[in-house]
């Protein structure tokens, strides 16, 4: 296959899933259709067939290619610094196409649980469960941190705070807000000292 | 006025907050009428125009009179079960009709941004702002905490943790939850030493 018919194929495949992202969000799950994202994305109905099963296969391989996958800087000597990394890109997510599908599958779980179930193992689960869950367990197993103190309620904390802030003023924390929520409430849980007046 | 037609405006008064969070639900703010509440609380659409200039004039006090206020025990000595009370105030809340109400109103801001704005001041705001910030502020006062400690940040940390809780489970925190939230989370940020294993 040639390097011109390669980025075609990837190219067709970014428009397959941002078209299952647009379809979601303008008809709904329950109106889903293969015909429609063939339509939106320019490709024929038949192709489609022939590598997904359903709309919402389509939609949940499109959510775990955009979700953000939290990473921990090789020195184990920066705990704050992979922390607040760790929600920014929770932050810049949230305001994504990727993000909007995602609340759309939550708030009809009630009607298609399957899929938000599907949501949590196949997206949340396999990077890490939460963001900043990843950063805690890693300086955690290196002895950096008392892995007691690494719980589901701590692990919690930063992205309750930030997708809080998301609902309360409509835009994600900035850069300093993020710092704040990791020295003003997640190092404080996992036993490091408090910092108030932390020079800049 | 005797007491049995007291009891009767008392009773008409909840029906029509409880028509308006009704019409909220089923026909979305655009929608809502005068009309639409006389109807379904069975008063004449002329009496709510005598007390009301809106529909979501009698929306938001039927929000008002139904928000849970936060209260610290007499005696100063119970800050731990005064933030899982607080904290329990909002998980007893937040499957009410008043919360679903909220929830309508806080996705409906882009459009109607002035009756989220009106919910924040006149509901959220009255009331302490957060669930857990009256409490920490008043042990603050009274010299138990660091004032410098119950910032923004750390007085949204169980509010925000018991609404996500909410989000991916569809339910809210049961008790012993909320006590892992106020040992786990809460506390940590306003100094206390954290306490893995309390006893029951």
């Amino acid at each position: 296959m040639s390097a011109r018919a390669r980025r075609s194929q990837a190219q067709m495949l970014a428009d397959i899933h941002a078209a299952a992202l647009a379809e979601l969000t303008e008809v709904g799950i329950g109106r889903m259709s293969m015909a429609g994202i063939a339509q939106r994305s320019g490709t024929a109905r038949t192709s489609l067939h022939r590598r997904w099963s359903s709309p919402t296969e389509i939609l949940l391989e499109a959510v775990e290619d955009n979700y953000p996958q939290e990473t921990v800087s090789p020195g184990l000597d920066d705990l704050r610094g992979d922390l607040i990394r760790a929600l920014g890109f929770l932050a810049d997510w949230v305001t994504t196409p990727t993000a909007l599908a995602v609340e759309a599958i939550l708030m009809e779980r009630g009607r298609h649980p399957e899929l938000a179930q599907a949501l949590y193992e196949r997206v949340f689960d396999r990077n890490g469960g939460r963001f900043t869950r990843t950063v805690l367990l890693h300086y955690a197993e290196h002895g950096h941190l008392d892995p007691a103190l690494v719980t589901d309620v701590v692990t919690d904390i930063g992205e309750a705070l930030v997708l809080k802030h998301l609902a309360d003023n409509g835009s994600p924390p900035d850069s300093s807000l993020l710092a704040r929520i990791v020295d003003e409430a997640v190092l404080p849980a996992v036993g490091r000292p408090l910092v108030v007046d932390r020079e800049p």
